[in-house]
């Protein structure tokens, strides 16, 4: 059977993006369309020219027996601005501000569409490092760690607060709740991630820190090196957090529960992707 | 700017990927690409084709003002049941087996790839239904549960065991967890649910069936309709369920912790996909 340039471009189109981050050999195309090479690689290079000039993604060739293409999800800041701002309008609403001037937000981290866009977002900012895991912490962060790895294309390693007997064996550490001042454990099945891993830790939200600086420590124990810390929101005053480096989608302060009342701004997402592209 | 069919057609095949269970009103691509509705409708029914040949899902289209394009994410019978055996492959490890008879199985709930697959072909089993929403079990249901709901396009409620004060009122209840025997409670946020919604339950693992018989009644407290239940594995032997109906893409038994030894058979979802197709 002889397939159409057309058919050949939507099926292309379709399995490159179910397959982000993971390099599909030509010989696939070519065997499955039992198309010369120089004909598929046409069709890669229009669905390339697409996919860059729309800021879905870019698209790598790589030539060579082992060759093939690869999708790397990456949009451009237009578009990430529009995901940010989208993201302020649904978080800028006074009923959820809750007892302890907590913010709920279980609605969001349950939205596929938001998870799916944001972890767009968070992968365009730190697709280009080398990652082997995204790491969060039970409970809330892991729709945001499930939506970033799909992306990425690598595993997600869940530290809980609780230790269950399905986990084997676990690795734990004690931290200082900041918001609290209690300690607290977390512990991370050892099988869950390899020894000498690269991680990017993602979390729902920031206040004092406390939950991440353990996890920076439990990252330790596993002789992990954290390439990146990112959050969807960050209490804005917080001054003596125990890390500095960190990407955050919203900013959230002046939390009044008398009035009801609290202020989002944008947090620093959008410059980390224009300094990057600029560097680029 | 004038586009060729080929660009259109890469650009519509990846946003109705990215969009799946959503209406596009043809307008969209007709403005984007300015072009006649009747070349945008015969790119439709090439990418209808190709997704269709493919195994990759039904694109539908509504004609009329309000009309346009919805793609339902649907895949065949041979590629259901490669997964289901890739599954079986991946579970099929002695060094799974953990004190007490369970299985470790965190590793394949953070595997993104293994998750997308699984929730295509639990979507496909379902996606006719009218569902609201995805409705899981903390913590390890939850990665099933957004990969799913990506797939249905609805949102996710997530059931907790403990009461955080970071998902405002609950509704909680107590029920008997079948292997331990005792009593334990969960709650779900009266937000995270509307009240009379049709609800898609999904689980990890299904032992007793103490825990997604309390989500059944969790579900009652909210006028909740449960349109069906869908585990990735379940044992066995167990025979007092307090519920019937459901699907699982694997069964495990005879385990023997001493020998270190279990058997891993088909559950029955791809006799349900066979079943439904049949209808169809």
């Amino acid at each position: 059977m002889k397939y159409k340039r057309s058919e050949r471009l939507v099926y292309m189109t379709q399995y490159l993006i179910s397959k982000p981050n993971q390099l599909v050999p030509l010989t696939l195309f070519v065997e499955r369309f039992n198309q010369a090479k120089s004909s598929i690689s046409e069709d890669i290079r229009i669905i390339k020219d697409v996919f860059e000039n729309d800021g879905i993604g870019n698209v790598q060739t790589t030539a060579g027996a082992g060759g093939g293409v690869t999708f790397h999800p990456k949009i451009n800041i237009d578009r990430a601005d529009e995901i940010v701002e989208r993201f302020m309008g649904v978080l800028n609403a006074q009923d959820r501000l809750l007892p302890g001037g907590y913010l709920y937000m279980s609605d969001i981290m349950g939205d596929p569409v938001m998870m799916n866009d944001i972890g767009e977002l968070i992968t365009t900012m730190y697709g280009d490092e080398e990652i082997d895991a995204v790491v969060t912490v039970a409970t809330k962060g892991i729709s945001l760690a499930n939506a970033v790895a799909r992306k990425l294309n690598v595993p997600v390693a869940v530290i809980r607060k609780d230790n269950k007997v399905t986990e084997g064996s676990t690795v734990s550490v004690n931290y200082v709740s900041g918001s609290t001042r209690k300690i607290e454990t977390m512990v991370l099945s050892k099988r869950t991630l390899k020894e000498n891993s690269k991680v990017l830790v993602v979390d729902d939200f920031l206040r004092a820190g406390g939950s991440i600086t353990g996890v920076i420590h439990l990252m330790e124990e596993f002789n992990a090196a954290v390439v990146g810390v990112s959050v969807l929101v960050e209490a804005k005053q917080v001054e003596n957090r125990r890390f500095k480096d960190y990407t955050s989608l919203l900013k959230v302060s002046e939390i009044d529960e008398y009035n009801q009342s609290f202020l989002v701004e944008q947090g620093n997402c959008l410059e980390y992707i224009k300094n990057k592209s600029n560097k680029d």
